[in-house]
């Protein structure tokens, strides 16, 4: 496709081009109704298709089995960090986070918020949290357990989940639902944020087992049950519709083009194999993760002089190479490497990053 | 356009052909960033320009001031069925509706759920809100009154907004924002779904006036509170881009191509005569809203005889005119008007009632 660059954005990020380009075929008339997808009734058919069919795919991916209702909400994780603890809570129990950087630093602020005991039971921030803490400490009454599977900002990554001992996990897959296989059954509840591997920016993926059910308060406001959003399959209200749409022909493309989470997983590992084998290869650039640690999702990097950045920056650009700047919280570089994002891209990058390190170094 | 019907659906509804294929063009590559518009950072300046650009043709389109923010939120209008009184709402005051159906209802179950002491201080539902109340008390110390601007489902809308002596109004404009002229002056907050006028689904629109955020409660849940959206100019987190971008889309149509909200409410008075017109000549079909409160954006209307409802919607979709169906709750027949929907269509969808009735009267 003449003029479209190598995207390493963190989020919103690179789609599928196969995805864009049915989008961009059906814009005008959505599957001969003679309306754009942006036109339908949210009770039409089609548009109920499509969510049927999202729903399945999901399902399907996840290997999730009848106990699990898998829901399409709005707000982002951000909303979730308040209805997590509003409706899973339990009365007279802590409810226990794993801190591994912004996001679940924020995560934990508004279960404080909401005046819910919260046990931090496990933090890298002694380490500018560039590490998953090891020893996690489940207390055995505790309501849930919330990690943070995968941090975009800092570049870390669970590579297993923690052993909770029968405590619901719950956990914030924004950035790396979809990227692997991993086994749902210690989890009670896990969103996602659609903008980094499931879709656009606008819509959450939340995955809620049954039995959590049994815990949402009667009292909350309609549109912060989850109760709501599981008794509506969804449609309580309009719901994003265009979103839900793009989530479904990603999981389609997943599981017909991908071949399913092993392919995916396996491309995924090459991927930052690549760049991680580079980076280890070499002193110019370092890596700021520790390598245990290391996400697939995220490779965050330095360089070795801050005066070089705006270089590297416009070096990218000019060679067809967005979206590394990294997050304005901690500077330095950070390269996505979302399920979208192809292989092509990672060797790209790392032969521009080698031809800048020799002129450079 | 081969293949496109005349579109009436309620909501998701009819968009301006030319946004549609603005956005059909540029799908694969926004504004030659080389990236989709689904794959950009919102933190970007191709994104910062989108969202600033529709704030300020807003402001001007519904003639609002410096007191005025512009916010862009998720969850529709049914969030901000609880996020009114939960920001707004006054200690010792009561918080007073008006009850024109369905929409109404919601939010007066939603506020009192909350807790709030609310004063339903006008009701159309003694004659199945087939009206607008024209006596309409407003307690002095209400710290707002709330009402629906537009009823979607019952056909009816307020023509005058009620003389409120000082306390503020809040107004749910989901269906009728941008369609006409109207004083914003008593107007302490609106909100609207873009789903109808505005937009596609995935974002609410919320106009707030500056002295409203004084009323805001501190202790609010982040994503709950008006500040947070007001102080992060709608970005504490990722928004919902594509919504934004087309609701830019659709005001830079409506300034640029219709020529303002004078221009698009002549448009809309000429639609809805031709239908009301018809519906005033003839004695089979029958307008369902009183004729002082009929909405210029849905006509409600019934068939003499229910066995020839199928027929008329076959007739219709043969007659490449679709979204006729009635609220599943009412039943009959609904024509939504809203700003997209052009002239023709309604021209089209009266010779096809003359035709109907001419055979089956």
């Amino acid at each position: 496709m003449g003029g479209r660059i190598f995207n390493f954005n963190a989020g919103p990020a690179a789609l599928p081009l196969p995805v864009l380009q049915e989008i961009q075929r059906e814009m005008l008339d959505y599957g001969g109704t003679g309306m754009s997808i942006l036109e339908i009734s949210h009770r039409s058919k089609p548009f109920e298709e499509i969510l049927d069919d999202a729903v399945v795919r999901i399902k399907r991916l996840l290997k999730l089995d009848a106990r699990h209702h898998v829901l399409f909400l709005q707000g982002g994780a951000s909303m979730q960090f308040l209805m997590v603890p509003m409706n899973l809570a339990l009365p007279g129990a802590a409810v226990a986070y794993v801190d591994t950087g912004t996001w679940s630093t924020k995560a934990i602020k508004e279960a404080r918020n909401l005046g819910k005991e919260v046990a931090v039971v496990a933090s890298s921030q002694d380490r500018d949290f560039s590490y998953i803490p090891k020893e996690i400490p489940v207390p055995s009454d505790a309501a849930y357990l919330h990690v943070t599977s995968n941090n975009t900002i800092r570049g870390t990554q669970f590579h297993r989940f923690p052993e909770s001992g029968g405590v619901p996990l719950v956990s914030d897959m924004s950035s790396d639902i979809f990227s692997r296989v991993f086994d749902v059954e210690p989890f009670g509840l896990l969103y996602a944020g659609a903008q980094k591997n499931a879709g656009p920016a606008g819509v959450t993926l939340v995955v809620i087992r049954e039995d959590m059910l049994e815990r949402v308060p009667k009292a909350l406001p309609t549109m912060l049950s989850y109760r709501t959003f599981v008794e509506k399959k969804s449609m309580f209200n309009t719901p994003p519709c265009f979103a839900i749409y793009v989530v479904r022909l990603v999981v389609k493309w997943l599981e017909e083009t991908v071949g399913g989470l092993e392919a995916m997983e396996r491309v995924n590992r090459r991927k930052a194999a690549l760049l991680y084998d580079y980076l280890d290869s070499q002193d110019f650039y370092r890596g700021t993760a520790q390598k245990d640690s290391r996400s697939l999702m995220n490779v965050t990097f330095l360089l070795p002089d801050a005066q070089l950045e705006q270089a590297f920056l416009e070096g990218c650009a000019a060679a067809g190479l967005g979206g590394l700047k990294g997050h304005r919280s901690v500077g330095g570089f950070r390269a996505s490497l979302y399920n979208a994002v192809p292989l092509e891209a990672v060797e790209a990058l790392v032969e521009f990053m080698k031809e800048f390190a020799r002129k450079n170094g």
